[in-house]
C-alpha cells in the first residue's frame, strides 16, 4: 500500500482499496474565517454541540484585519462559535496563515488525518498526514460528529531527481510538474511526492509541493517525512520521533501512474495567466510589464521565501511603477524577519510590509488590481480576476523571481540583476 | 495682527481683515488616493498642465495596499496624473499617511500657505504654517491656478497653562478643548494655540492638536513654532532657522474669542460616541466593554504614541476578546518602532500590526466594526457608523488608554494594571 492508503486503513481498521467508500474519523478539523461562519450556520441546524473541542482549530487569516462590515459580521459569528462551543484553539489575532499556523502550533502530525474548509489544506502532506480540503457544508458535518467519508483515491507517484540549481526552489518544481499533469491531470488522486529531490528537500519547501496538489486536482499531496521534518514536528508538538506515526509507502505500493522528473537543468518556471498549468520557462516569459509584485500565502511566505527575496532587494530599489507587497505568512515569521533584517531590507527598498495573512492572494484584501493590471506573485492561484479586476493578469513564480521583477519593473530573471 | 492674518498678509501684500474674500497663491497642495482622482477628474475640464509640478504633493495612504478594484482603479488615476503631469513629490509605496509623511519629508514649513483635499490638513498649523482642508473640486482649481480663495478668519485665541500629569498627553488636552468649545463652535475659525503648556509640547504632541482643530469646525489649526518644531524643520527642509518664515502673533492682536485652560489636574478624557464633543473623563467611562482598540492615524500614530503604548503593554497580553491593532504612522515611525523594539513587544502582547497609512480610521480598511462592536481608537472622530456598521460605537482616546483597554478588556486608566 502507499502512504495515504495505509493511513486511512489504520484509520478505519481493515485495508481499504481505491475507489471504495469509506466514512472515517478525522484527528483534527480546520476552518478559517472565510468558511467558519457558513460551517457554523450548517452545524448550528444539526447539533448544538461541538464532538469534540480540542480538535477544531479556527485561523482567521483571510481578511484579518476586518475590511468591510462582512468580514466583521463573519469574525463575530465565528469568536461567539468558539466561545459558546469551547474551542481551544483558535488564532484570531493575526497570528497568520492557517497553513503556517496549524504546524507552527503543533496541530499537525505525520499519519493523522486532517480536514479543512479550504483547499490548500493539503499542505499538511508534507508532515505526512492525510489531508484535504472540503466545503464549509461538509466541514460543518465533521464539527458535529468528527466523521466524515471519502472514495479511497487512487494514487499517482511523482518521483523527483537531481539537484535543484541555485535560486530554483520547490516551487519551481511544482509548478513544473503542475505544468505536464495539468490542472485537473490529478483530479481525486492522491499525489505522492517522492525520490531523492524531495527527500533534501527543507519542511518550508515540501510544504510548498503539497500546498499546490490540489492545483492540479489532487485530493491530497503527501510526502514520506524526512529527518528535518520529524525533528520540526517533534520540536512544536513536544512529542518524540517514537510518539509519531510515521508512515511509508510499501516498495511494491500499487499506483494509478508514476511520473519521474529530474530537476538538474530546470530553470524558474512561471505560471502564466489564466491557468496554474500554464506553465513557461522563465526565459520565455522575461520582459513581461508587471505593476504590481507580492511575496506571501501559504505557499511562499515563508522565512526562506522572504531570505531570498531579501538577498535579491538588499540594496536595490523597487522600481517606482510597481508596488511591491510582502506579507509574511505568519506572526512568527515576521517576527524572525525582523530579528533577521529583512523587514528592515524590505522597508529600504520600498516594498510594502503588511500584517500576516493571505493578504491580495485572494483578491480581496491588501493589494487588489485594477483593470489591466499585471502582477507577479509568490502564491498559488492565478484564474481569471482571481486577484482583482476580471481583466487584471496574475504571474505566478518563486519569490525571488518576483523580487528582481519588482526592481526591473518587468519579469526578470534575478541572475540578470 | 495674529499669525493667520499675517501668514495671509504677507502672501497677498496687504493687511487683510477677518471677514474679507482674498484670492491668493498657495504654497503647496496635497492630495491622498482618496481624493487625487475627482480633484483629476475636475482638473482635466479646465486645464491640461498644472501651475507647479514642484508645489503638488500626492500621497497613497487610505486604502493602502488597495482593498477594492474601486480603491485599485483610483490609484491607477493618481499614478498615471503623476507621471502625465511629471509630479516631484508623490509616496505612493506605503510612505505613510500625508499628514505624517508631508512634514517629515520636509515639504512643510513656518509661514507657509498649504492646502489639501483632506480635512485634517489643518495639521501642518503645528510648524506655524497656515494649512486648511478643501474639497477635491476647489483642490483642482489650486491644480490649475496655483491660487485659492479664503474668507479671512475671525481667530479664537486658545491659551493653556499648568503641567500635564503623567500618562495625560495632548490628545486629552484637545479632546478637552473641544468638549469645551463644541463641534461646531468654532466653525471658520482660525484657532490658535498659545500659552506655557503649547510652548513646551512637543512636536508630535503639538501635531495632534493643530490635526484636531477641525473637530470644532475651524478653518485652521495654527501655533507659533517653539524652539524644537524649528529644529525639525531646519531638520527635514535643510534649511536654517534664518531661511525660515517664523510668524508669531502681536501682542496686541484681535481675537473673537479668548479660552484659557489649565492642565494641572486634567484627567485623561474621552471622546464618547458619536460626537467628538461629547466628551468625559476617563473614570466616567471606565468600564465600557471593548472589542476593539486601534492605534494610529493621522492624530495618534507617531513615536511618541507608540512608545506610550509600548510601555503599557510591555510584558503583558492583550485580552482575548478584543482585537489590538496598531499601525505606525509613517514608514519611518514604523522602522523607529522596530529599532526600539516596541514592534516586537506590540506583537508578543497579541496586537496586529499593520502597514503605515490611514487604517481603520475611516472604516474601510483593516479593522472594520460589525454591528452592534465598540472600539476604542487614538483617532479623531467617532460620528456614527465612522469605523464600520452605522450601529457599531468609536471611544477617542490617547494612545495609552487604547492599550490599557486592550489589556482589560474594558476602557481602562492605565494607572489602574
Amino acid at each position: 500500500m502507499n502512504i495515504s492508503e495505509k493511513i486511512l486503513s489504520q484509520k478505519i481498521g481493515y485495508e481499504v482499496s481505491p475507489g471504495e467508500i469509506i466514512e472515517l474519523d478525522v484527528d483534527l478539523a480546520m476552518s478559517h474565517d472565510g468558511t467558519s461562519p457558513p460551517a457554523i450556520k450548517t452545524f448550528e441546524k444539526i447539533s448544538d454541540k461541538v464532538w469534540d473541542n480540542e480538535k477544531i482549530v479556527i485561523v482567521f487569516d483571510h481578511n484579518i484585519p476586518a475590511n468591510t462590515i462582512g468580514s466583521a459580521e463573519f469574525q463575530k459569528v465565528a469568536r461567539n462559535f468558539i466561545k459558546a462551543q469551547g474551542i481551544k484553539n483558535h488564532y484570531t489575532h493575526g497570528e497568520g496563515i492557517c497553513h503556517q499556523v496549524l504546524p507552527e502550533k503543533g496541530h499537525v502530525e505525520p499519519g493523522k488525518i486532517i480536514v479543512g474548509a479550504d483547499s490548500h489544506t493539503c499542505t499538511y502532506g508534507a508532515f505526512g498526514a492525510f489531508s484535504t480540503g472540503m466545503g464549509a457544508t461538509d466541514l460543518a458535518m465533521v464539527y458535529a460528529t468528527g466523521k466524515t467519508w471519502f472514495m479511497v483515491p487512487e494514487a499517482f507517484k511523482i518521483e523527483v531527481e537531481g539537484q535543484l540549481k541555485p535560486g530554483i526552489t520547490s516551487k519551481d518544481l511544482i509548478l513544473n510538474i503542475i505544468g505536464e499533469i495539468g490542472i485537473a491531470g490529478a483530479s481525486y488522486k492522491s499525489t505522492e511526492f517522492c525520490g531523492e529531490t524531495i527527500d533534501n528537500l527543507s519542511v518550508e519547501s515540501r510544504m510548498t509541493m503539497t500546498n499546490m496538489a490540489i492545483e492540479m486536482g489532487a485530493k491530497n499531496g503527501i510526502m514520506e517525512p524526512n529527518k528535518e521534518t520529524i525533528e520540526y514536528v517533534c520540536s512544536r508538538t513536544g512529542k518524540s520521533k517514537s510518539q509519531l506515526n510515521i508512515v511509508k509507502s510499501d516498495k511494491d505500493a500499487i499506483y494509478e501512474k508514476e511520473y519521474l522528473f529530474n530537476v538538474d537543468d530546470m530553470e524558474a518556471q512561471i505560471a502564466c495567466p489564466n491557468d496554474v498549468d500554464n506553465v513557461k520557462p522563465l526565459s520565455q516569459v522575461a520582459g513581461t510589464h508587471i505593476d504590481q509584485g507580492f511575496i506571501g500565502s501559504c505557499t511562499n511566505g515563508r522565512l526562506s521565501d522572504l531570505a531570498q527575496a531579501a538577498s535579491i532587494l538588499e540594496g536595490r530599489e523597487v522600481h517606482d511603477d510597481v508596488r511591491l507587497i510582502i506579507i509574511p505568512a505568519s506572526k512568527e515569521i515576521y517576527q524572525q524577519s525582523m530579528d533577521l533584517g529583512y523587514i528592515k531590507t524590505f522597508l529600504d527598498a520600498g516594498a510594502i510590509v503588511s500584517n500576516p495573512g493571505c493578504g491580495p492572494c485572494l483578491g480581496g484584501h491588501l493589494g487588489v488590481l485594477s483593470k489591466g493590471e499585471t502582477s507577479i506573485s509568490s502564491t498559488n492561484r492565478n484564474f481569471k480576476g482571481r486577484m482583482g479586476d476580471p481583466n487584471s493578469s496574475v504571474y505566478l513564480s518563486n519569490a525571488g523571481v518576483v523580487a528582481a521583477s519588482a526592481i526591473s519593473g518587468f519579469i526578470e530573471n534575478p541572475d540578470n540583476l
